[in-house]
C-alpha cells in the first residue's frame, strides 16, 4: 500500500489525536462539543502537541518503548492528567511501521515482535508521568503492576519480558479485564485496520466519520476502561446501548441518536476511553492512506 | 521575563494556533462550535500540525522569511485553503524572539528590523501556496502586489525592500486599508503584548479567555480583513457591535451575548479574521509567560 498523504507519519499521528478528540458526538468522551468536568478539550490539544516529539522519535526509528515514554512525557505537560496514553500505545508502533513504508498488519506486528525487555522497562516508566486507570493485577503478577513504574524493572528483567510479552499478559489476563489495546498489539492491529477501511469507505466531513467510527467500535465489543472502572456487566450494557444507537444512526442517516447517548453517558459518568484510543489509531491509518482533511 | 512554560516556543506557537481556533464564541470565525460553510474546524487542526515544521525552523534561528514560507507551505496542506497565514506572520518573529530568550517588544522588534530582502522574497513566495485575501495595491506599488508571488522578486530587489519595509508599506498604505498585522510588525507587537497580559490577568478556562480576548480586540479597532472585503464602514460597524457586546459580556459575566453576535456575523458573512490572528499571537505570548492549559 503506497503512502498517499501530504503529511509525514509523525504529523499524521498528531493530527489523528486532534481529529479523534474533535470528533463529535463521541458518547462518554471529551469531544468538540463536550468537556468532562475538569477534563477539558484544550488539555487534549496540549496533549497532542506535547506528544509530537515522541511520535517523531518513533518515525525516526527509535525503540518503541523509548519513543512511547517520550510521547507520554510530552503528553502529560497539561493539567488534565492522562489524556492520550492509550492512543499513544497504539500509535507508536503504527508510526514506526508507516515510516518504514510498511503500514500493514504484518509490518506493525513485526515491530511489536521486535520489542525488547528495555522497551518493557520504558513502558513501565511512562506510568510515572501520568495516572492511568488500570485494574489490579492477579497476585501472581503483583511485581508487574504497571503502577509500580520503574520499580517493576527487576521483575521484568528477571522474567525477561519484552513489551510484547507485557501486552500479551494484558490481552489475555488470568483474571480481570482483557485490554483491547493490548489485543491489538498481539493481533496485528486487526480492529484498527478494519476501522480505517470503514472510515475511508464512509463519506462526509472527517469529524462525522470519526463519530461514526467511534459508535461502530463501541457497538462491536465491551470497552476496556468501562469494564475496569464499572465492571464487565456495565461494559456489556454500554455496548448494547451503542448497538441500538448505531442502528438508529444508520437507519436515519443522522448522528442525532448518538448525541442523546452522549448526554446520557456524560450524566452517568460512563467514559469508554479505550474505544476512543482505537479511533485515533484508525484515523492515523486512514490519513496515511489518503483520508483528506 | 523568564520563560515559565513546560513547552518549547515552537510547541507553544502550535498550541496557540489550536487554542485560537478552539476558542468559542469567536464571532464570525471558525471556532470549537462553528464551521463557516466549507471552511471547517478540522482544516485548522491540520493547518496547525502542518505549520509546526516552519515554527521549529523559526525557533532554531532560521531567517524569518524562510521559516514563515515553510510554515505556510505546511499549513496549506489541507483542503480549506488559507487557514492561518496571518497568525503565522505574527508568530514567526515572536517564536524567534522567544527562542532567544527575548520575548519582549524590543526583542521582537529587533528581529523584524533585522529582516532582509531575501526575507521579503520568501514572504512573497509564501503567497504561492495559498490564496490570501489582500486588497489591490496602489498603482505606484503594482509590482509589489503580494499575489504576484515570486514574480515580485525583481521589484523587491531593485527597491531593496526588506520584509520589514514591506510590512511598513502595508501598515500605512498610500491608499486602501491599513493592515493591523503589519502594524504589529512595525510597532513592536504592542497590541499582542497587551492582549497577552489581559489573558493572563483574566480567569477561567483558556478557551473562554480566548473568546474574551477576541471580543476585546474586535471592539478596539476595525478588523483589516472585514475592511478589505466589505469596506471600512462595515469594519467600523463590526467594531461598534463588538463594543456593545463586550459591554454586555462584562456586565453579565456571561459569554452569551457573544454567542448571539457569532450567529449574526455568520449569517451576514462577516469574517473578522485579522483579529483572530492577533488572538493567536497573544495566546502564544501568554503561554510562554505561564498560561496553564
Amino acid at each position: 500500500m503506497t503512502r498517499e498523504s501530504p503529511r509525514s507519519p509523525a504529523e499524521n499521528a498528531e493530527l489523528a489525536l486532534l481529529l479523534e478528540v474533535a470528533g463529535t458526538p463521541k458518547p462518554g468522551n471529551v469531544d468538540r462539543r463536550r468537556d468532562l468536568g475538569d477534563l477539558r478539550f484544550e488539555q487534549f490539544l496540549a496533549g497532542s502537541v506535547g506528544s509530537a516529539g515522541g511520535l517523531r522519535m518513533a518515525a525516526a526509528g527509535a525503540p518503541v518503548g523509548r519513543a512511547f515514554k517520550r510521547a507520554v512525557r510530552g503528553m502529560s505537560r497539561q493539567s488534565g492528567g492522562n489524556t492520550q496514553f492509550g492512543c499513544l500505545l497504539l500509535l507508536t508502533p503504527l508510526v514506526g511501521a508507516a515510516a518504514q513504508g510498511d503500514l500493514t498488519s504484518e509490518g506493525v506486528e513485526e515491530r511489536c515482535r521486535a520489542t525488547t525487555v528495555d522497551d518493557a522497562v520504558a513502558f513501565y516508566r511512562a506510568f510515572e508521568h501520568v495516572d492511568v486507570a488500570v485494574g489490579d493485577p492477579p497476585e501472581s503478577a503483583a511485581g508487574l503492576d504497571a503502577r509500580r513504574g520503574s520499580d517493576a524493572e527487576p521483575a521484568l528483567r528477571e522474567r525477561e519480558l519484552t513489551l510484547r510479552d507485557v501486552m500479551e499478559l494484558s490481552a489475555d489476563p488470568d483474571e480481570g479485564v482483557p485490554d483491547t489495546n493490548a489485543q491489538e498489539w498481539i493481533e496485528g492491529f486487526s480492529r484498527t485496520f478494519d476501522a480505517a477501511a470503514a472510515i475511508l469507505a464512509d463519506d462526509g466531513p472527517v469529524l462525522d466519520r470519526a463519530a461514526r467510527c467511534f459508535l461502530r467500535q463501541l457497538a462491536a465489543e465491551p470497552d476496556t476502561l468501562v469494564a475496569t472502572k464499572h465492571g464487565e456487566g456495565a461494559a456489556r450494557d454500554v455496548q448494547e446501548r451503542a448497538e441500538a444507537t448505531l442502528d438508529a444512526v444508520e437507519r436515519t442517516g443522522s448522528l442525532a441518536p448518538s448525541e442523546d447517548l452522549a448526554e446520557a453517558f456524560v450524566a452517568e459518568g460512563i467514559n469508554p476511553g479505550t474505544t476512543a484510543d482505537r479511533v485515533a489509531a484508525a484515523l492515523f491509518v486512514a490519513l496515511e492512506r489518503g483520508l483528506a482533511v
